[in-house]
């Protein structure tokens, strides 16, 4: 592509290419007098910092020696996770700067940090949906409620819960359209236009977008009137090929929920009662947050020929019979940003598994005399590029305005896994101190690390590894400790009371799962997959069951 | 992770962790009969088939000798693109399965071909806007309208295309809300709550959403009620920062246009006429479409103050002055696709720049006894790896249900770049032979290139690279001999008439700039930052002028 770069080659009048000859082509200058310019020293873009806040500390301090623990600094104070979670967790997305209330209530903005955590689980699912063949497409978010209508527990569900334009164009429309739920029912629109043939089957598709529900509790990430998710839309030849999609679905998610961000999901099935609005049946992955109650993560639905009886799908077999499809759909949201915060999270703030954090190390040089600056910077940057290139996610914090306790307040609010300190006497040793986010004060730290490159990557690989693994294993721990064994009703009442989860043999009837809902506020978060072997008598009746239902308050 | 490797570990009950014991937790059987299961082999995911169709042709046919040239076959025939551009346009559309219709008129679906597309347009110019320091996030869609009325420009340039939604949650809205036709208003709403003193500036932000505006006549890609878009936005210190903002973004959108979708477009800065809704100033890309129709392809905004006023939003300067900020906004959208296509393609169907295509090279096995299949398929399957791992987008084509002859139209509908042929006799003489998608027939193709890997590679890349380039000296050449220079308006309603674009110096008024548009249906797409250097006379009023402008019809 050499002819690329000769521009000159590429221009109208045979000039010299330019860069936009401003005399002639730029703005008219604006009609007011222009303030002299400026250019602050800043480290990171505007919104990495705390928001709007103009820093009280010296410009140049000198600390050496003062900050070897970080006490929290007043303008980084959370209530304590303990005294009140909910209070906590919207402390711990303000402070960390993921969200911002939207204009309408019940609306919520991604700031970059937040969204970059979910770039990072798109970057992870994307792939993964590739492997197996979905293909990502775009789907119209305006859908007739027509459609909505056609399966009759779907529009039972969601009735509720739609946003409906009425007007466009500055006319009033023939025909409301509801802003997408969901997208099942345009999903099952398109699988008639496209399938007419065993050949056109299996079709799998995925789309990353934007939902609209109306919801009366609203909640950061966990519930809001819009939020961003990916739906898997799958259509089989039969009722099996579509059951082993719903379960490679949820075992994908399960896997993504183990492995990149730590969480120790139960997969399971469904109840009757929980089964989504147009599906014969739903799996899920649940996992516990730090308060103990539960967290439906993601789902994914057999839906049967639910859709396509309606939407009228047929497909001719091999033999030439004509046969309605099996479809099946799945789905993970920025649910699970939420999910990431309530279970590794503490008091000092966020704490993110490094397979997910946008930023795995934090490099914080720490000056005591202006004219050190030069040769700490320079060290610190080459540490930086060893590893950048190494593919670790790097931030270097070279702002100026901050005192290195604030900074490091700072980036363990925003959960950063790893901080790299660098004082002159590293500069000397050429080491540097590793500060651990999830082990508090020197307990964390470890000094004189290598700044050799191999020897440093190495020792910041490993450490992210085991970091990355404690936070799983700790959930693991903490999610064991707390889910109860029951067989009887009393017993329930009891763990339930506790905020534990109860597990028992459950074959008992709807109604009488109304029943605990009513009584204890819990609900069948499902089947598990993983049951006991041997007889169980249903704890609430005594009758004979089959498996053993986990039941739990939930967010 | 080893730990994350012993799944047993994570047991609840100690058991040894099995993929879902199906007797227990699977999604009951459905009450009707099932049908028997069949495995169709198929090479590819449905959707690169063409739609529902049941091809006619033998399922292991012998093709040897007959198929050096690729006839068009009639499933494959488009609108010929001299004869009815629109309609060529569509069919391309249809054929290369890049959209489909939606349910609400004027609505579209992105088919997983088309959206490929658009990803790979994400891919490259999201690196680049993380590279300048711009941060994605996500602003909710439902604006509420009073926003919108703030900037009294904005209002009257959007207010005729919004959609609106008054009901939520099964009730009327208090206040109705518009579906984001773009961000401006809701952006400066949160600069407001941001940003306060010099240090958070500047502000540089960017989002990847869809937009809804409720256009009268849609087409495709172009015009559509709903689409695809990235939307900068950057707020400053200085009307100076804003501006050089406002012009690094257009010139990113060229480089982007010409380096990697091969559009060689003219870029330059509207006239007032035609200045964004709200904007003190557009710069804008414009390219010359196969029909010589100009295409608006990226547009990119100096705000001023326009914004910061109604919105309130100052910032404390290091002097402790207040001031407004200075805001811009830039986007591209979805339409690029439309303009990829309206570039290259031709009456075989699409032509894809290699650097943007989501298949650069497809293999196609040639077989004529069915006993060759398995060393055809092994040694195409060592050529497939050998690319793959090159880093070049690959897809072998195994399909046993069409002939070659049908592969190839099919491929060269989907504008693939270069199309690989293996024959028995090219796996005796460890080769194969090449056929480039922009050269049709015999001239196009290249015989007995080694399929030894790195001669392969080697050949491979630099074939793609001279494709690239050679899409884009076409195009240049074709835009430069359809400009012509006016020096009056008889002269520039002859090369209008013409179809060509006029460029002549201008001064003249509003007035007779709608003139123009009225009498010739030509708009001024753009005072060209490249000017002719010399002094200049208005082709339209024989005074002074200090630029010349480009005039043409446009999509």
């Amino acid at each position: 592509m050499d002819s690329l770069d000769e521009k000159s080659n590429l221009s109208l009048f045979g000039l010299l290419k330019e860069e936009i000859p401003s005399n002639v082509a730029s703005c008219p200058p604006p009609p007011i007098a222009l303030s002299p310019t400026f250019s602050p020293r800043r480290r990171l873009p505007p919104l990495f910092g705390v928001r709007g806040k103009v820093s009280t500390s010296p410009s140049l301090p000198e600390f050496a020696g003062k900050i070897s623990t970080s006490p929290s600094l007043p303008e980084f104070a959370v209530t304590p996770r303990s005294v009140d979670f909910n209070a906590w967790f919207q402390d711990v997305i303000d402070k960390a700067e993921l969200t911002d209330d939207g204009p309408v209530k019940g609306t919520m903005i991604f700031e970059p940090y937040g969204y970059e955590i979910w770039e990072a689980i798109q970057n992870y699912l994307n792939v993964k949906f590739k492997k197996i063949r979905h293909r990502n497409m775009y789907l119209p978010q305006l859908i007739p409620i027509k459609f909505i209508e056609k399966e009759a527990s779907h529009i039972e569900g969601f009735k509720p819960e739609l946003a409906i334009v009425t007007r466009g164009g500055g006319k009033e429309l023939d025909e409301p359209l509801a802003v997408r739920p969901t997208s099942e029912t345009i999903v099952s629109y398109y699988f008639n236009r496209w399938i007419h043939s065993y050949r056109d089957l299996p079709l799998m598709i995925n789309q990353w977008v934007n939902v609209t529900r109306w919801e009366k509790r609203t909640k950061p990430f966990l519930r809001n009137l819009e939020f961003l998710w990916q739906e898997n839309h799958t259509a089989h030849a039969t009722f099996e090929e579509a059951e082993k999609k719903a379960l490679q679905m949820i075992n994908l998610y399960k896997d993504f929920a183990y492995e990149q961000i730590a969480l120790p999901v139960i997969t399971g099935r469904k109840s009757e009662q929980e089964t989504f609005a147009g599906a014969t049946c739903t799996y899920t992955i649940e996992a516990m947050m730090g308060d103990k109650r539960a967290l439906q993560s993601g789902t994914s639905h057999n839906l049967g020929q639910k859709f396509s009886r309606p939407f009228k799908t047929r497909f001719m077999k091999k033999n030439g019979d004509m046969e309605h499809v099996w479809q099946t759909s799945s789905a993970v949201s920025s649910r699970l940003i939420g999910g990431i915060i309530m279970t590794h999270g503490d008091d000092t703030g966020l704490m993110l598994p490094p397979r997910i954090a946008p930023i795995q190390v934090v490099i914080v040089p720490i000056w005591n005399k202006s004219y050190e600056e030069t040769s700490l910077l320079e060290a610190a940057t080459t540490v930086e590029n060893i590893l950048t290139e190494a593919g670790i996610r790097v931030e270097l914090d070279k702002w100026d305005q901050e005192t290195p306790g604030w900074k490091f307040n700072f980036w363990e609010m925003k959960g950063v896994p790893l901080r790299l300190e660098i004082g002159p006497h590293d500069v000397t040793n050429k080491s540097v101190v590793v500060s651990r986010r999830n082990v508090p004060g020197k307990a964390g730290k470890e000094f004189g690390v290598s700044m050799e490159a191999s020897t440093l990557v190495n020792y910041v690989k490993s450490r992210l590894e085991e970091i990355q693994d404690v936070l799983l294993q700790r959930a693991i721990s903490f999610r064991d400790s707390n889910i109860v064994d029951v067989s009887s009703y009393g017993e329930l009442k009891e763990a339930i009371a506790q905020g534990k989860w109860a597990r028992g043999p459950w074959s008992a009837s709807a109604a009488e799962e109304l029943k605990v809902k009513k009584e204890t506020s819990a609900t069948l978060r499902c089947f598990p997959f993983e049951q006991p072997e041997g007889d169980k008598k249903c704890f609430m009746t005594g009758k004979p069951a089959e498996e053993v239902a986990i039941f739990a308050k939930s967010h």
